[in-house]
């Protein structure tokens, strides 16, 4: 049928959408939800429909952005809409619902509707359901990390051998890539490093970064500064390394499930052409992975599934119970980063779990004793100079100095109300705290702690200070200390952990950092 | 945060949605189909988040019809804004998902913030997925079906007997609502019949009653008729007697996936008041139950429901191999519907299944030999003069007559190549060929046969004919007659099924109409 054309100046966050009248929606057979062919001179698209009884007028076609762009469409342009068959990848979404384990062609049907948008959200939720609820095999997420990788885009460094580095999250104050980058590509071996942002954290590692320098680079300005440098830090979304994944993680996140992780990880590894790959698994209460068992099945299916993609992966397993470093929030981590690789200040935790990551890649491409190897080149400064390097390259300012960074106004300080030792800390609590004050849409938000695990402490010590950009976001903050206890400190360990009187609401503690 | 409400003239299906621009996103810290509360002097909602970069402005919130209703806005008011919590129900939907049963109070939990927009599409699908997946128990079925009761409305008949019939649906040209609900009113038994339209097949019985008078009844309308004249056949989607499940089954209709059926059906049973309730199992190939063993199992799990409920239930099991009658098609049916209850012709195998449900809901009311005090109603006129008092009382003319029906001046016949028997119809393609016809949108569209199963053939009788409102929809027909053969005739059953030479393309052949 002939509609014309009204444009809607509405986004859809990719997706093409159009919006019919309900007759007009009748008359055509679609339903909401439901998917037509729209097209203008045999270029057509599919998109998804929205129907309206009385906003939409019986003759027109209201088009989001997307809709107006793939089609290069004009107020009343005369297009042809009619209903698109079902896409045949629902055909297999609907054989995973039943149990049926897929094939590379059905997951590759699949992926790619999901990027080009022929899958409304309920479909994509059924499908990252099903996988969750079926588990997936080492086939399927095979199929899938290299659906991934077909439709998104590659980096071509023609490099023997390229390392990477990923973390699998959830432990605060993690700002370990910010000196592992440094320390491998001042030895000499290429690391081209896409960061996430945070989604349930503080601070991910893009956000780290983006407080030194700049990181939304394209994938082609990525080739070239690692060419130069062998190096780099830069925000993954803006690469489209994986696009299916930035979609399937947004409905991952709200269900509070995960079971693309291993697809997720190993697709972006895959696209910028990592050759050796070291993965931190932090473990501990308040990490993603809770107990050392657990820790070490996923670094199986990791390393088996690198295996291949023709990855060799390691893993490393490290403590999670606590914060790394003494801060949270991106500029806070980004000035401790630093003044770690200047030696200005010393971050045991910190630099022995960068030396660990960084030793580890170089002993997979063939140095001796990796660890001390790591810890040379940050002692040196030649970490320091790398890194300088990366962000000049990067469009950063390469004398940038500890005093360069800007750290909220607005301060909170907590004290202890107890003398003893720091028997806990709640990874959770701390990182709650921190977006109550910002983190991570304010850069300058976050926490410093003064006291760390089995640290002694006296009753009025300062414990942590809390930094927030505006007043109006401390006072969140107020109210939730009053409430909670993110630091522990008593003489020894407690029997009691909590009691349950009725049927418990259980918090929402869910990790989902890319 | 406050803002400028933007109304946008966008209507969703019921569901609250505002667009904020992303920065101010950012800023409240939601994310695209994340959840905010929007409100003004006191009167909040939730709504569904949609996140433009470019059309909405900073200090600017879109809403669409739903929230400017809800919340009575204008162009310009202002609101307060800010994240929402995530709901309840997204918790048990996860403890769903994780494989956990579920009570009843998380359960209604779910199915309000269902009805009440709080959930997005994406959540609904990842809910429904987990129940096909996992199945649902027999009380998991129970709380879901008093859940949608509690969150729709309910008929208030004050009847000691109200009976009430089902058809779980698949066999094509199905109208034998249309002779049953006159027959057990014509009793005196209180028959308030809520039906459905069609979704996937050529007519619902909703559709099939307003060929004759208006179905669009509000539950008052509906609840003074029966008063009157102990029945109706009304359009149950206008009633809200379970509008959760009018959600889910959007979500159902595109996964091909039906795990609701069960609540579906008995929680708008339970609304109308029901306490004697027939269920129709039309089984056999190119029905919705494919074997009579699968047929008897629905049927345990019904009855049992039924018994929680408070609802006497009796199946039925049928034989669903090919279509009820001579005709497919709301008008076409809907006439042949009316000719059986004038005694103007006879349709011996509509007559015997309307007897066989009347009947049997005569007897669980305690009349014996129901089968043939249902065949004395109908001979004798007190059906049809019944189904006229209905008539009049929805709104339509009680002197309706077999020429008052529009049917579709398109006409195609398909005569016989062969001579020999009917060996089989397939249901599916002749529903296909309908729905191509036009079907159920144009009401005269339809297929009129002239044999049936184990009839005699001779080479260049007439099998069928088609009839659209539309010549363009007579070509669709035409295209599709030259691939497919809907009616088999040969002199003996043949061995060959079909050949799979590649991996097969299943069709799409799913019947969900409620």
């Amino acid at each position: 049928m002939r509609f014309r054309v009204d444009i809607l100046g509405i986004e859809s966050g990719g997706k093409p959408i159009v919006f019919l009248n309900k007759h007009d929606a009748d008359e055509i057979g679609v339903t909401a939800s439901g998917r037509v062919r729209i097209g203008l001179n045999k270029k057509e698209i599919t998109a998804i429909v929205n129907i309206s009884t009385t906003s939409v007028n019986a003759g027109i076609v209201g088009v989001n952005e997307e809709v107006k762009k793939k089609l290069i469409l004009r107020q009343n342009s005369v297009v042809d809409v009619d209903i698109a068959t079902f896409p045949k990848s629902l055909q297999f979404i609907h054989h995973k619902l039943m149990g049926k384990r897929l094939l590379y062609n059905e997951i590759l049907e699949i992926v790619k509707d999901v990027v080009e948008g022929n899958l409304n959200e309920g479909e994509i939720a059924a499908f990252v359901t099903a996988l969750n609820m079926q588990g997936l095999d080492l086939d399927e997420a095979l199929s899938l990390s290299s659906s991934m990788v077909v439709t998104g885009k590659r980096l071509n460094l023609r490099k023997k051998i390229i390392a990477d580095k990923h973390s699998i999250g959830g432990v605060p104050g993690d700002k370990t890539t910010l000196l592992v980058v440094p320390i491998v590509a001042a030895a000499g071996v290429t690391i081209p490093k896409a960061s996430s942002r945070a989604i349930t954290s503080a601070a991910g590692t893009a956000d780290r970064a983006e407080a030194i320098m700049p990181v939304n680079l394209g994938i082609e300005e990525m080739e070239s500064i690692v060419k130069k440098c062998n190096g780099c830090i830069v925000w993954g979304g803006s690469l489209e390394l994986a696009p299916a994944d930035d979609i399937f993680v947004k409905t991952e996140y709200s269900l509070y499930i995960d079971p693309l992780l291993l697809p997720s990880i190993m697709s972006k590894k895959k696209a910028v052409g990592a050759t050796h790959l070291v993965i931190d698994i932090p473990t501990g209460r308040g990490a993603k992975m809770k107990t050392i068992n657990e820790a070490d099945l996923l670094a199986k299916d990791l390393i088996e599934l690198g295996r291949k993609l023709g990855i060799h992966t390691q893993c490393v397993v490290t403590h999670g119970e606590m914060p790394v470093g003494y801060t949270l929030g991106a500029s806070l981590e980004a000035r401790e980063a630093l003044s770690v690789l200047m030696n200005k200040v010393n971050v045991p935790d910190l630099v022995d779990k960068a030396c660990h990551l960084a030793g580890s890649i170089f002993e997979m491409v063939g140095k001796d004793n990796g660890y001390h190897f790591a810890r040379e080149i940050l002692r040196t400064g030649k970490a320091e100079k790398k890194m300088r390097e990366i962000i000049s390259l990067q469009g950063g300012n390469p004398r940038i100095g500890l005093d360069d960074f800007q750290i909220g106004g607005e301060v909170k300080e907590v004290r202890s109300k107890k003398s003893g030792l720091v028997l806990w800390m709640d990874n959770n609590l701390l990182v709650e705290i921190a977006r109550a004050a910002g983190s991570p849409k304010d850069k300058g938000a976050g926490i410093v702690l003064y006291k760390k695990q089995d640290d002694k402490v006296r009753t009025g010590d300062l414990l942590f200070t809390v930094y927030a950009e505006k007043s109006r976001k401390l006072s969140r903050v107020e109210d939730l200390l009053s409430e909670v206890e993110p630091i522990g400190v008593g003489e020894r360990r407690e029997m009691f952990i909590h009691k349950i009187k009725e049927s418990p609401v259980v918090k929402r503690a869910f990790v989902i950092d890319r």
